[in-house]
């Protein structure tokens, strides 16, 4: 029988890359979808090239150039990056600097099209609950909300096949997620995370902060860690 | 008292051009999108930058690179655009082959994405009744859908400014609408709908089928035909 297709968007961090490997895990034919949006760390599209690579999983690079997305710390690189006690990090009512507006509607958009064109079955993203009460678009609701919306908009949804949006790590923590990554042997020494675009992770960013306190959460040890190079710096 | 924002899709086609003319009249300080998918009739976005300046409002074009685009008629210059009677346009249960895959969705984020970058108070798109029976994201259930979604995951929606979805053209036949573009003075000499890319309509594509009839109906001569030129024919 023919495996039914999904749709990863793939960013080449720590938790994309394992929801990547869910989706496999689970039998599905993946196309992996990586966004190139003026982001500072471009540096994690090298890694999605090489992840991609290794698991055998056709990539879409897509460029997104949105001149608004430049009020974002995560983008705009005369902004400051957040440096700020994990604490803080997602605590409700604050939305970070780091903010991209509307980034994952987009992003999910862009999944439902693709999905919608190839006939899948799926998409499947990797936000998760550190992020979800911090960041609007990556809160349950809203994914459901979007899910039932793709289903009225596609070809697919008119046509009586409702189109999934999977969040397999959206009620997990980074150390669940580092857990889980090392469980489905995903290639971690190729992921990239780190918000900054520097030869190795900087290990001061919010994105650096989390993944360091997962693995050590979980009591493994990170095989990136050490900035092992996954492809050029392209910053 | 300062004027909300609204942030109008705009292709430079009667529909859009109407719509924008309908949110400039309702107060809003509009910022228009238009798009550029590879459509056969990027000449379009040549007619959106006339008309923008004409009308003075602040027009975003957007580069969209969907390699999955080029299964829709409209994108794919291989492919035969559909010459059918205007009976069976919008037949119930056929889809053209003009259809994009999900791009209402995709169009539609990307102006919340904006909206949400901008404080805007709406976003406000031209679907109207002539197509929503033949392309899934041109019904009505679809935008009310993606406007909850929105409401979850953007910054104003979390803050409890829930954006707008406003399609104002939705249950108009197009010779209402020609007669509201009309009343409306909106600069229709400027406009563009041909689906091909001739340095005139072609008069035999479903959108221009569409719009000479609309006129027709309406008892009014549309002032763009005849092919008059709203810039160079980039194609």
């Amino acid at each position: 029988m023919k495996k039914p297709k999904a749709v990863v968007l793939f960013s080449g961090g720590l938790d994309s890359t394992t929801a990547l490997c869910w989706a496999l895990s689970k039998g599905y034919d993946c196309l992996a979808v990586s966004f190139n949006y003026g982001q500072r760390h471009s540096r994690e599209n090298a890694a999605a090239r090489a992840i991609a690579r290794r698991l055998g999983v056709e990539l879409y690079e897509i460029k997104l150039d949105f001149p608004w997305f430049a009020a974002s710390s995560l983008v705009n690189g005369r902004m400051k990056l957040p440096d700020v006690g994990l604490s803080e990090i997602g605590r409700k009512g604050s939305i970070p600097s780091t903010y991209v507006p509307g980034r994952n509607l987009v992003f999910a958009s862009v999944g439902f099209s693709l999905a919608d064109a190839a006939g899948a079955a799926a998409v499947v993203l990797g936000p998760n609950v550190v992020d979800y009460s911090g960041y609007p678009d990556c809160r349950p609701a809203f994914y459901r909300a979007l899910e039932k919306a793709a289903a009225q908009g596609t070809r697919s949804g008119a046509g009586g096949k409702k189109i999934k949006l999977l969040t397999p790590l959206i009620k997990l923590s980074k150390a669940e997620i580092a857990r889980l990554a090392v469980k489905l042997k995903a290639p971690l020494e190729l992921t990239w995370s780190c918000y900054s675009g520097g030869a190795r992770p900087c290990g001061r960013c919010d994105s650096c902060k989390l993944r360091a306190k997962g693995f050590a959460d979980a009591g493994l040890t990170d095989p990136a860690q050490g900035g092992r190079r996954t492809g050029r710096n392209r910053k």
